[in-house]
């Protein structure tokens, strides 16, 4: 881990979001993807808590605020590309609004 | 792991794609992050080795063709949205095209 990107290598899509892929620290599964704009980048490593931006209600979004399921920042990657974040985080609470740990509880009817 | 989604339930972004998080089924390392449209899921499915859509060059993509660095299917998750999969396979080589085992292998300069 000695390669380091810089904030201007980054590269935001059209709407100056990035993918986050946001997994568990510990048990190293994976809880969500959510979307980053550079204000929520700021925040997140400023707090040392997620902040997202949120597609379908356009606005930041500091994840846990309300449910109290808050994530704790561990570690910020960014990928080959600088389109993608990986961010390793320890939950304070389930990821997924539904009560599941993870957002990625279900499976594709007849994918095996 | 009981719930299943229905093909009809995906949403496609605008382009017809989904954001696909690529994890080893056995360290559980984030691989990589990739796009699949309909097309590259159904080949995927029906081929046991992931497939994507390669946004640059506007082409499907049967990863690891060329470099023997294919990845096996082992399972494939949907999340609440239905608007991002996880896929977990066995690579047979370094996800990453400059030979790393993951495209998050950079740190975010100043982000600790």
């Amino acid at each position: 881990m000695s390669e380091s990107v810089q904030w201007s290598e980054l590269r935001w899509d059209a709407r100056g979001l990035l993918p986050v892929v946001v997994q568990d620290a510990g048990t190293r599964e994976v809880l969500m993807v959510a979307w980053m704009n550079e204000q929520a980048l700021r925040l997140t490593l400023e707090t040392g808590e997620t902040h997202f931006w949120s597609r379908s209600r356009g606005e930041l979004w500091h994840k846990g605020l309300t449910s109290g399921n808050r994530q704790t920042l561990t570690a910020l990657r960014v990928d080959c590309d600088g389109d993608t974040l990986l961010v390793q985080v320890e939950p304070l609470g389930p990821a997924c609004h539904t009560g599941e740990s993870s957002c990625f509880f279900r499976s594709l009817a007849g994918a095996g």
